[in-house]
């Protein structure tokens, strides 16, 4: 069985030398600046192991999973601007609009957003129209960018579960359902399974976005001692502020129960995506 | 044969009830105030008369030509925010960060470019890949995006006609090339029709942007009595300001006659076509 730092290896090297052709060289550059930063490629990786699972093997894939990452980091770039959440360290490294200007880093995110689609409609793969429509859907107006938008227009609203759900199901869980089902349809899956992968990454999703909530309130210093209190006194839209940090806790645990149990029926086949579900409520990073 | 005005139609109604499904509110609103804010549909129009030409009669074709308002309509969001050209009134009408504040407008136009590919992808046309393509690497790197960089990257260089080409063909002669090969292909066109197609596109999109230019110099009041002498003062990139506005206008008929030759073996299949060219060079606005 392949392991998830195998997928990231070939990922790693299809992305170096992704062609990127026409461009200025400045904004080839931003591209590849915030598209090479690292990270963890779950997306991408996910999406290489979906098709694997479906009995897709080999680099058909690659542009697919290559395009996530490109739509994820073009959603970094947009995010970290001034005008959206004014970051300028990404990674330990200084954000794209700090490096390159606000013109170029706007101009790289909606790069990387239309490069993605233009290498996925290059790979001549023959499930390649299906799989992309999942993608631009969890990338679109009812996806990634719904929870985005609610995400800035609500700042400094009173959390409510209702509200926080909605945005953890669009910038997390979207686009990391995604790439399951893109995946699995890629490796000429059948309807069942790809259900099966939906709610997978539905459930995955929403664990990730609930762990990363807690790691944020333990890695800040600066709310060391006073997480919750804190994050519910600055009115974080953040699941721990909306039901507590040990009810939180027990919630990303159910949903990865559930995402194992989507998978449960398909065996070993399955175990990479069982393996990682449990291997996310164990994340220090 | 219908004309210019019919199909502006469909498409005004195709776009006026064009589901916009998931996003919230705000998001739907903005993306609809930059969408349904008039303008010429010349994109979309030029991609259903040339699936009309090619042989797809009725509405399988809308779904594309929206595809391309919506990217219109995102780049000129972006492109009037304030890191960009900070534009406050566009056709009379405030811009949308003015509206909506920049956050909502970056995604707002992030939104329609992902919709316009969402709605491609959905249309369940035989011919969508193909046609997708065509609009995708238009609207890349290699097309508008590489435009706006060089725009955007150049301010206050000195013109010189290589640059300000380069910036004309991916600003604008990409995205009214893109609608003819698109629409050509979508109506089941062979090869060397939509080769056709992709000449008669280039040489209107860059007639068309001298005439803009020309306009321009002609519109504002403040360049009234001292246009190129202001133009090349301010270093604009425009190709007025490379050539002078005489040499500009004898360039842009150039095109247009190159444009009527692309398609002159078409005969009377491509009136509509040699109609608007002509008609690009008589433009008050």
């Amino acid at each position: 069985m392949k392991t998830l730092n195998d997928y990231k290896a070939a990922l790693e090297a299809y992305l170096e030398a992704l062609p990127i052709s026409g461009a200025p060289d400045i904004l080839r550059q931003a591209m590849r600046y915030s598209l090479l930063a690292g990270g963890k490629r779950l997306r991408g990786c996910l999406l290489l192991a979906a098709a694997d699972m479906a009995g897709e093997g080999g680099e058909s894939a690659l542009p697919f999973a290559a395009a996530l990452e490109m739509i994820h980091a073009y959603s970094l770039i947009h995010d970290d601007l001034p005008a959206m959440d004014n970051d300028t360290l990404r990674r330990g490294k200084p954000t794209s609009h700090v490096v390159y200007g606000e013109a170029v880093a706007i101009l790289a995110g909606d790069a990387l957003l239309t490069h993605a689609f233009e290498t996925m409609l290059k790979s001549d793969h023959p499930r390649a129209l299906p799989a992309i429509l999942e993608i631009a859907a969890a990338a679109g107006v009812g996806g990634m960018l719904a929870g985005q938008t609610l995400d800035v227009t609500n700042e400094g609203e009173t959390p409510n579960k209702e509200l926080v759900l909605r945005i953890h199901e669009g910038k997390t869980a979207a686009l990391l359902t995604a790439p399951v089902t893109a995946g699995l349809i890629l490796g000429g899956a059948d309807n069942g399974l790809v259900r099966a992968g939906r709610a997978y990454g539905y459930h995955l999703g929403l664990a990730f976005q609930i762990v990363d909530d807690l790691l944020d309130l333990k890695g800040d210093p600066a709310l060391m001692g006073k997480t919750l209190g804190k994050d519910l006194e600055e009115k974080k839209l953040t699941w721990p502020a909306c039901v507590g940090e040990s009810q939180a806790r027990r919630d990303a645990e159910t949903h990865i129960r559930a995402a194992a149990d989507a998978f449960a029926p398909y065996g070993d086949r399955a175990l990479f995506f069982r393996d990682l579900a449990f291997s996310t409520l164990n994340r220090t990073h």
